[in-house]
């Protein structure tokens, strides 16, 4: 490389970035990467159809209960769960870049909108879903996903385990058959559970129990067995990975004959359901609550935080799922939130309630065997038979059955490992945990999350501002000196810390060594304060500054030029007495 | 040393922690540190007193114009800025650790309560002293002075800048003895200064003009005079310190003569002043505005976010200042709070505005060659005297006096240095002094430094989310490997990038060793996720995590028991062949 100065080199470096940015966003590899249909379509093969087909069946007859299901954790008549599924399942075979990958409702996201839908109205989470998706667009096009990355493990797994309780708690109503309010959050329920515990059915009780059972027995009929056994064994695995389907349609059968043979209806059942596909028009940007026109500016006041942390919690869980199924390899992160934007503002014409990537089902797809986003047609075909032949016959659905379903998948939602690990290993996260936990619990899912955030944000900050400084007093040949060593990078916060650190170091009457050779960075007010502790030191103590990188020495030397003989280098303390200015 | 299980270390630490507490609180040590005039009064010494006596004059006649005119910068009248120096003067003499230092009014929390006290009332610049006096008392017994330290130079030079620019612009009405209002914040003031450029008054604009020419006179003619000086230079180093007082003392004269000889005022003049010491009272917890009455709670509301940025402001103020005339000494940061935090709450009974440490006064209260705090009490007396005798005379004190003495010490406020320095050496920090000045001057002081600290705040954490890693190819005796070195701590939201940078390097078939030597910290996220990517890439490479501290690696076993082979040790890269479990 020839010799140039540093400005010459900046902007020929400039001119090199702007270039590659230029070349990068007008190339067919981008259009390729934002629409990966092009990619996988035209490579299509025949033998991946069957193995998408099946995918699609699996995923399809846990899409329909579980939709179901979370539209009734959100408080919305069942169809809303279907839409969802429906809408985000087209839009994301089309743009979506990682083939397991499933979206579609979500238990936490359903519980974040349902203090709105039931306070207000349905308009609440469709227009949810679309400022989510505005949001996830957004920070796709900016490549602001990485925000999602200063949410800590303990962050979300206290979140996580608050959201599964307060689901489980509101449907502790529906478990036990329990007459009243199933309550707006955590607590709520809780107490109108006790409130209203004399009002328990015993049809009920049972129905949601044997749900919860026959969940577990399913579960372990398929243990053992994969998709590539013989007979009996792969239909094991299949009606296991469909015991979602299997538990709901048996309580249906159940309640229907109930119904038959008792001439009334014992068990609360979902009732009716809005048939056919969803009307597509504009999301809601006013609504109707009660007598009340609430304008977008006043649904948006209403949604308040909220409005941010949906689709903050969406991409969290949209970008873990994608990771954790790459399994080694890399993520198109950017298309990812694209996709799932897209989803949701779409979805919103659509009716759709708030969409991301959902971990069971993406689970589901990838033990089934899927090879191409192609697996979703599957699932939406489904999804369209159901919401055209089939809703009569989701009449039946018993709530009981539901709430075992959402009960059974709430425990397995919550990571008990992690608490004893913490509590074992730092005990510091472990507190973080569990504020996150009791925010969430207490104040609302949206709050507890940002609680958790701000206090390991906060942290991160006092750690920056109380880097490790060794402090030791070595014996030269001429004499001790003690030696302040800064092991961390010395930030603007940091600075009044470790003035007095060496303040302290240097009470008595040796020389002081300010060893710097471990700093990366330097800001100016750290140069400022270092150069100050020299002036306030100089009077009455030998004071050197070793192994300071040179860029770092001339900003110093620029807010204080008469330090320069300060600066001194040495390969190992045993130098040190060499380079003072003064003898020892 | 014995050896002991860590619990047992731990719960002994735990305890001789809480000793070291409780001795620390209950002390006689810590009466003489909350109350230092018991420390310093019985020393008292006769030679002290004629210092202290001329310290307190010489800050006296400086502490009666700057209080005139920084209540006129606030919008107040001016007996409002003598009731501030005059009860904090008092109280700091009990409380105050810093013998050096002066309290009192400022120019900088002054324009911070203007707007309020020009679109409300009075009440609400003596309300904001109560609450900033509450706010710092809290952080002084809680020990959160460090919060200040978040402050880094740029946006404490950004937000100084933009406030002697504020407070100067403002002047410009009395300067030039325009008509019109002189605006809230900065934009409008040179609006309505060139809207009422045609207004000028001549004779206004000769005495202010005449006050900064003299004041910088004076200021000269006191250079290179001491105060142990001869008659000759002792009298004008003396009438230089008291340039304030003499410059404005002409004023009144000027006025008063104009009006005798011409039978009419001429100049503006400040006008009547309440006479007699403040009235001591409750703080005004409710008010009346116009004809409307505003709670206490409408108070607060009013004021909002400034009812913790002017004592952030305040403790920043006083902090710096103690620092700056400690020179080197440690100083008790609690305890400034403590006593700046009564000055404020009691003074606030006593009708004062909002104060803080000053830094011109202190500084001439050091050159005076004080020896205790009781160098304020003369200036206390001269204050009553003031008060009680004086005000019909400061009656005659012209405002274009008083806009000439404000704009040349807002000229002094100014660090222009630093633009240059920060241009030439960090263009990062150079924008964020931008950024804290225009937010300063176009959205008001105290967003324009909530802006900066939390650009700094955000850039920190950016900083620690992209931790340095070094990648090398190292070619041993059996063979290539890829070595990633962690240069810096790995927390949280930095495990993300970490994990794609060495996905990234292992990208071709040849070992990775992971070098975790440097790291000081580890979180559960980032331990979680090393044992992610090791079990990502156990498949296709062979990985080694070199170095990591053992309490780390038990972290990460406990998460992931499994991977014990891979942590390996070795003193140099040489060695790191041998280390593998498989041959290479």
């Amino acid at each position: 490389m020839s010799v140039e100065t540093p400005s010459e080199s900046k902007s020929k470096a400039f001119r090199r970035k702007t270039k590659k940015y230029v070349k990068n966003t007008c190339s067919m590899n981008l259009v390729k990467r934002r629409l990966p249909i092009i990619n996988w379509l035209p490579k299509y093969k025949a033998e991946y159809f069957i193995q998408d087909v099946i995918a699609g069946i699996t995923v399809g007859l846990t899409a329909i209960p579980q939709g179901i299901a979370y539209a009734v954790i959100a408080g919305l008549t069942p169809e809303y769960g279907l839409y969802a599924s429906l809408t985000s399942g087209v839009i994301y075979v089309l743009f979506g870049s990682c083939y397991n990958v499933t979206v579609g409702p979500t238990a936490i996201l359903a519980a974040m909108v349902a203090k709105y839908v039931s306070n207000y109205s349905a308009d609440f989470a469709i227009l949810t879903a679309f400022l989510s998706g505005v949001f996830m667009f957004v920070m796709g096009i900016f490549n602001l996903g990485f925000l999602v990355e200063f949410i800590s493990m303990p962050v979300i797994s206290g979140f996580t385990t608050a959201a599964a309780l307060q689901i489980a708690a509101a449907q502790l109503k529906s478990f036990f058959g329990l007459k009243g309010s199933s309550g707006n959050y955590f607590a709520e329920s809780i107490q109108n559970f006790f409130v209203n515990i004399t009002t328990i059915q015993l049809w009920e009780t049972v129905l949601s129990a044997g749900t919860i059972i026959m969940l577990m027995l399913l579960q372990k009929m398929g243990q053992g067995c994969k998709r590539t056994d013989g007979f009996v064994k792969q239909t094991r695995w299949f009606i296991s990975l469909s015991r979602n389907a299997v538990v709901v349609v048996i309580g249906m059968i159940i309640a229907y004959v109930l119904k038959v043979t008792m001439d009334s209806e014992p068990l609360a059942i979902i009732g009716d359901i809005g048939s056919g596909l969803p009307k597509f028009s504009w999301p809601p940007f006013s609504t109707l609550v009660g007598e009340e026109v609430y304008s977008f500016r006043d649904m948006l006041s209403v949604l308040g935080v909220q409005s941010v942390m949906v689709p903050f919690v969406a991409i969290l869980e949209t970008v873990a799922i994608a990771k954790a199924f790459a399994a080694g390899g890399r993520i198109d992160a950017t298309q990812e939130l694209i996709a799932v934007g897209l989803c949701n503002i779409i979805g919103s014409f659509g009716q759709s309630m708030p969409i991301t990537g959902s971990f069971t089902r993406t689970a589901l797809n990838h033990v089934s065997g899927v090879k191409t986003p192609a697996g979703g047609v599957t699932k939406v075909l489904l999804l369209i038979v159901s919401l055209t032949f089939l809703t009569s016959t989701f009449y039946y659905i018993p709530k009981a059955s539901l709430a075992g379903l959402i009960i059974t998948a709430m425990f397995s939602m919550i990571d008990y490992g992690i608490f004893l690990k913490l509590w074992r290993n730092s005990l510091r996260e472990f507190c973080i945990l569990l504020a996150t936990m009791i925010g969430c619990l207490f104040l609302g899912l949206e709050y507890g999350i940002i609680i958790g955030i701000l206090i390991e944000a906060l942290l991160l900050l006092y750690n920056v501002a109380r880097p490790k400084i060794e402090i030791n007093k070595i014996k030269c040949d001429k004499g001790d000196v003690t030696v302040v060593a800064l092991c961390e990078n010395v930030s603007y916060c940091a600075v009044e810390y470790v003035r007095q650190r060496v303040i302290k170091a240097s009470s008595n009457e040796v020389p002081v060594v300010v060893d710097g050779g471990n700093l990366i960075k330097m800001d100016y007010t750290a140069a400022f304060n270092l150069m100050s502790i020299v002036k306030d030191l100089d009077t009455t103590h030998q004071i050197v500054l070793l192994n300071f990188r040179v860029d770092f020495k001339k900003l110093c030397l620029d807010i204080d030029s008469r330090y320069a003989n300060k600066f001194v280098y040495a390969a190992n303390y045993n130098e040190i007495t060499d380079v003072f200015p003064k003898d020892v």
